[in-house]
């Protein structure tokens, strides 16, 4: 069989697979946010018109699709594949979508990593010539996330300095053999790293540690530095955890040679938007990725990134039985469509 | 590209990756059923030595990987990928089991399809030369998914005719791209199917239109009929769910050929285990494949199976929130070791 591994946890893609279209779908802070006028649909209604945030979420991943079809110049059911996860309970925010479209789907879950986690499997899938014109898709919801994992909304608990703000969004990308647009070229597959911090709301402290460990396992699986990237692009660490990763980087004596940046910072402008650390959840790193950077990629002002998608991978039940946030980050090494 | 696609939802492994090595962890009622005297490890604790049972969940997968990597004569770091998912909220079942051990993981959510998504990935990913020796695995246990998904145990809520029993056990296979063992043809990925059932208590009937949906797209696809198979093997249908299927099979015309099995019926002895309609969960078809079935196509007592895993993508929230339960099922064609 042909040896496309490189290394112990990355693999090439020989004939980089492209990423023909993407789309982003945000809700109303997002769109007041730095990026705003970057995504392709924005609405005020955090509801997106269904009767429960868990359905809007199902609406926001139906509408990222469409969009992505539309841009694509194709019928949805051409696509032929689609690899989607979110943070709600049982992934319901992912399957609910595709229900009846004759869509083959496979469900991930990797927590705010899973644009990067559905971007790798999509490459691999069309890497491998198991499948072409593949979607990566993911979502997250302010509303939604914060009743399930911490206080309902009516409840009016303060937030913690360290705290982030869930992204309303979902983002997807078309992953095909051919065509134009920019293109995947390796992938680093993260290991679940535990430095024991407990503190669910600090989560950027919890996934700052698997970051580096993956941008590490890049590096040397590939032979590459960061001087070989214009950007590299953490999920969602936020304001606190970037800053761990810079000191634990530089602690490791990694250089990131002044290329790092977060989705987290990215998406909110903390002077003026109350986000506390910045944005999270999997949509962070979904729409930043399918509107802002891709766009970037597309028009060569970015000639390569290294998109890091970061996940805590806790649970409530895990938090409630004392147990720490272990971390996971999966790497894709994205290039310029003139590269 | 190599174009190993086949029809609209399946696709080829020409060269075959091999399941070198198999492992199963069950617990006390899985033993004392039908299938009791095949399963590597049980244990009559159902804590498994652990506070709680997300816990014992999560010593289960330990144990299961541990077991795979003794039968397979490696070291547990030998392992190059380890594709996983359970029932659990963010699946922490799979997660924590793998903290620090530095092993890549990829997050799976599929409910009780995942043993056959993840072998399907596995196959995907060793048979496109992207990495080597990577780990298929699942787990489910009776007490956290009653607690989760229906109601404390402490509660002593009666059950009803339909509902499914949850099997405690976890189940990995290794795959390989050289090796003895059985041999993984092709794969049909799943579509999202719901039919407007909302008994979450009867998973089976929801469950049923997209087994007969993904066995009819995979004879479809790849040529063939039941009689090139010696078991179609569905996910956990459970006793109701497989006569839906059979049911639903004789109006669409499409012939089982008497092969239909599912491991729901396997696993338990419903003549003297109080399981009502059957075994569930994503262990029942892990700890039945990673056993059973693999036992006897490695012996050669079974020459070609599609093993097909069925899952239910309900939440506990979707279900209160009164939406229908939607359907998916994965199909995995092995061949015996000698084919």
């Amino acid at each position: 069989m042909a040896n496309h591994k490189r290394g112990k946890q990355s693999f090439i893609l020989p004939e980089k697979p492209v990423i023909t279209a993407w789309a982003s779908v945000a809700g109303k802070k997002e769109k007041q946010g730095p990026l705003g006028k970057e995504f392709d649909l924005t609405q005020d209604d955090s509801y997106f018109g269904q009767k429960t945030w868990e359905q809007a979420e199902k609406k926001m991943q139906q509408l990222a699709l469409d969009t992505l079809a539309k841009k694509a110049g194709m019928a949805r059911e051409q696509f032929e594949l689609v690899f989607s996860g979110d943070l709600l309970n049982q992934c319901i925010g992912s399957s609910f979508p595709l229900r009846n479209t004759g869509i083959p789907h496979l469900g991930l879950y990797g927590a705010c990593s899973t644009m990067a986690e559905s971007l790798l499997l999509a490459a691999m899938t069309v890497g491998g010539g198991f499948a072409d014109k593949v979607v990566a898709m993911t979502s997250s919801h302010f509303a939604s996330s914060e009743r399930q994992y911490r206080f309902p909304l009516g409840y009016g608990g303060q937030r913690t300095p360290t705290s982030q703000w869930t992204v309303t969004g979902s983002g997807a990308a078309l992953v095909c053999a051919k065509g134009k647009g920019p293109r995947i070229e390796a992938c680093t597959i993260g290991t679940v790293t535990d430095l024991g911090i407990k503190d669910a709301n600090n989560m950027g402290a919890a996934m700052a540690p698997a970051a580096l460990a993956t941008i590490k396992a890049h590096f040397e699986d590939m032979g590459v530095s960061a001087a070989d990237f214009d950007l590299i692009v953490t999920g969602d660490l936020g304001q606190l955890g970037k800053e761990v990763l810079l000191s634990l980087s530089r602690k490791e004596g990694l250089s990131l040679g002044g290329k790092l940046t977060d989705c987290g910072t990215l998406v909110f402008d903390n002077t003026r938007q109350d986000v506390h650390a910045g944005g999270s959840g999997c949509g962070c790193s979904g729409i930043t990725l399918c509107s802002h950077l891709l766009n970037k990629l597309h028009t060569g002002k970015l000639k390569r990134i290294l998109f890091c998608g970061t996940g805590a991978l806790l649970s409530p039940t895990s938090t409630q039985q004392g147990l720490p946030i272990p971390g996971v980050c999966h790497a894709v090494s994205i290039c310029g469509g003139n590269a």
